[in-house]
């Protein structure tokens, strides 16, 4: 691959956003990456650009048939003006296995990490430093080849957007009210449920609607099969604490393979917590309810980290997790998974990695 | 909804393809229509403008969350030099349909059909005359709002393309080879299935390129709960003449409601030929095969019309259908179906409609 980073800077700098006022993914850096790929000539034209829109023939791909896929991550910065990014290198090996998936061409891997890199150095400005804030970064790559025929794309773009984002929960953290989804599907195993593609989020928006006008915050998602058994909730992985140990759905090939999942896991294990992977039915957690013994229940992923669940409702069911109140357990992995984040505790698991310049 | 449409005509024609150079859906003709969405607005700005390319913000929720749905239908223009339609009424009803489950707006069909009549008549010259030629007409509609939220967009754009397209079957037409695929899902009850939405084609990629190494032509499609009962082959439907009698898979909410399925199905009954809608499993279908009654197969859409089905590869069992020839049945029934949509036999059902200029 050709490697050399081109970099043009704008010569109109935006304004930047009050720290109290960002919301999520509405606010865009001054720059983006762009990459193309083109059929025989592999990956091109890699570059920092004035952020700008994308013109493309209407015949493109990914208008038709969804030839897309993306990632989430973020940068923080604490208060010694030091950036920090969070397990990047995960991010790009399971944009990898979403390319793959979706018949797309793979990216290298250490290119990508240096060019992100090289955009969040050239962005450094725009990462708020306001406890709870920090700079979204999305990856993604779109198929721009103009024909209609059902088949993998030619051509390709990959753009990195900044966005600058508030504390996810504004008014402090809160327990969120859960709609167990007995009708809608999320994946299904064979499917894209594991790849972070367009299509499974598109196919979860009348869900979350409706969720919404029965009063409910997030949805959890069951499998496809049986709709029985745990998948995620909302856009992120779940964890159940249950009589002392955690429970946490296992790895299926429906449910995407969160990095933060995976960080909650290795955090968990280390503080002596037993970790059960399984398969989790609503029937399993409902008698653990009735006894007494579900404890606590969050979410976790890259926008919230962890997100505590204070309700869930499933078919006639209405089960109150802890009182509606924050965990012990969940509050304790919030603090030490941000504390990491922004550098304010010990990085014992080597997982974040310090945004210079190349 | 405002529905004065202005009509921009381009000042720079191109040429025309040579009717056997047509392909599929890679030539465009000189206009589009287009339409935008604004929440709290509604629909507005419906125009006739020359074609040109798409501007997005790159954070479009189109890029990021698929939401997008689209619809294909075909004009047909014959000797006497007037140029029909077929069922395009069907066409919008199944777009309100998709935009209902991608929690999108709906578009006024009445209003859609004049307009799209008005594009078609526009460019009838690009309409190609020759024998399986015709005008793909590509209806699509997506989310522009720039926003990372996993929520519906608040802004959209509709689009409807045309594209001149050639005879599907060049060499005349060939029974297919079809792989019967046993790891890979398309869709699944409560998923998006039953709606033309990009997603559903971004994760059938895969497939169909594994299924091409492996030396067939198309997938068939089983459902995603038990991976036992046929739903579609490609993106057709799909029939079975099994000892006189016609199977088709009943609609399920996983597969998609064909029009020229729908009018297969019509035109049997009409005949007086028996058509089942069930459950079909591969089982069923694998003992018709051996007992000698599975006599005939093909697949069903506006793109190839009737396309047979020569073989099909289930696990270790290969079975030749009807010594690969076409049958009886699909010839008459691709005979007739062209027949209506080239106005050459009697539209007995009503189902070509006139494009004229309003
Ligand atoms: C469907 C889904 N599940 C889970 C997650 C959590 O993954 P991560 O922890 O890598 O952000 C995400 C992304 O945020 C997601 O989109
Ligand atoms: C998945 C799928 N199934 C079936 C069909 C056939 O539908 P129709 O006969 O309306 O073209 C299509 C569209 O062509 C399709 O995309």
């Amino acid at each position: 691959m050709e490697c050399q980073l081109k970099i043009t800077l704008t010569e109109q700098r935006k304004e930047k956003p009050a720290s109290d006022k960002l919301g999520f993914g509405v606010h865009f850096t001054d720059h983006m990456f762009t990459m193309d790929y083109t059929e025989g000539k592999g990956w091109h034209d890699p570059q920092i650009v004035p952020y700008s829109p994308v013109t493309l023939d209407p015949a493109a791909m990914v208008f038709h048939y969804g030839q897309t896929v993306f990632e989430g991550l973020k940068a923080y910065r604490n208060k010694d003006d030091r950036a920090w990014l969070f397990r990047p290198d995960q991010n790009f090996k399971r944009l990898n296995r979403s390319l793959s998936r979706l018949s797309m061409p793979l990216i290298d891997e250490d290119f990508m990490l240096e060019a992100l890199k090289q955009l969040v150095a050239t962005e450094k400005e725009w990462i708020p430093t306001e406890s709870g804030t920090s700079l979204y970064i999305r990856p993604f790559v779109i198929a721009t080849e103009a024909c209609f025929g059902v088949r993998a794309s030619h051509t390709y773009k990959l753009i990195i957007l900044l966005s600058p984002v508030g504390a996810y929960y504004a008014g402090g953290m809160k327990p969120v009210k859960i709609y167990v989804e007995n009708h809608y599907v999320r994946a299904v195993r064979g499917g894209t449920g594991n790849a972070k593609t367009a299509g499974n989020y598109a196919g979860s928006l009348k869900a979350q609607e409706e969720a919404k006008e029965k009063g409910y915050e997030q949805v959890l998602w069951l499998d496809g099969i049986e709709n029985k058994y745990v998948e995620e909730v909302g856009s992120m992985n779940v964890f159940f604490k249950v009589n002392g140990e955690v429970w946490v759905p296992e790895l299926n090939g429906s449910i995407l393979e969160g990095i933060t999942r995976d960080s909650t896991i290795h955090m968990l294990k280390d503080w002596g917590v037993p970790v059960v992977e399984k398969r989790i039915s609503m029937e399993d957690l409902y008698e653990a309810y009735t006894k007494g013994e579900l404890e606590e229940a969050f979410g976790t992923g890259t926008a919230a980290v962890i997100s505590p669940i204070g309700e869930m409702s499933w078919n006639e069911h209405k089960m109150v997790i802890n009182n509606a109140q924050i965990g012990e357990l969940t509050s304790k992995l919030y603090d030490q998974m941000t504390g990491i984040q922004y550098g304010l505790v010990e990085d014992k698991f080597g997982w974040s990695v310090e945004v210079t310049k190349a």
